[in-house]
């Protein structure tokens, strides 16, 4: 399995969104953007309702491609960006605490999210590595 | 055919990257990111190149799915993101010139581009919109 290098994980954890790309079940795809961390090796995004297209959909065909985009740019000016496909899977609760510690990067240090109490347990989006590309240097070499 | 309205315009136009999601030849998707630009009802991007991954595929298949961040966040700290769901068509020559343009929002005012002396006509791809979603209000209502 490909891994990302320090760079990669670097962006995923600064607060750069993840434009997550999902397959609709007549092979269209659907993209949503979402806040996603990093956890061991994989890629997590937390979700608290069962029902997103996006979670019905990864059920179905857990196949996705993530994309992000770098402040960083190339000698030309073109702006470095990572892009992951990977393999997909729901894992049961932990969103809330997954989205308050990636809500203090995306919104800023202090916020308490979700912003209601006795949020629901959630589910988590677990992405294992199948391919790292975009452009710039972001693949672990070891 | 929906028309995006002039937040959404502004937002294509201000220098965010496109997230261009097309169908490879397998039936799954490929990303890439590229400057985009509004002209008339349509997004243009422009391409040197005809080998280009996106190109092949959007000749086979012209369904593509664009992203956009946008800057600004609802009242809980989500940022705003535009989806167009589009049908593209590839049109000979005009890459110079587009690309030109675009970069003295993506680069800066003053860019040469592209960096090179000479560059081929290229190609322009044009997406007429399908459907436009994502979050923030981005559909014109008349």
């Amino acid at each position: 399995m490909p891994r990302l290098n320090k760079a990669a994980r670097d962006l995923v954890e600064s607060g750069a969104l993840a434009h997550l790309v999902t397959m609709n079940a007549d092979g269209t795809p659907q993209v949503a953007i979402v806040w996603m961390g990093v956890d061991g090796d994989e890629l997590v995004s937390g979700h608290l309702m069962a029902t997103q297209q996006k979670l019905r959909n990864v059920r179905r065909d857990p196949h996705v491609v993530i994309s992000f985009e770098s402040d960083k740019a190339n000698p030309i000016g073109m702006r470095d960006y990572l892009v992951v496909r990977g393999t997909a899977r729901i894992t049961e609760g932990g969103a809330p605490e997954l989205l308050h510690r990636l809500a203090q990067t995306h919104v800023g240090p202090g916020t308490k999210f979700p912003p209601m109490p006795d949020p629901p347990p959630g589910f988590v989006m677990r992405v294992a590595i199948d391919r790292i590309s975009g452009s710039g240097e972001w693949e672990a070499k070891d």
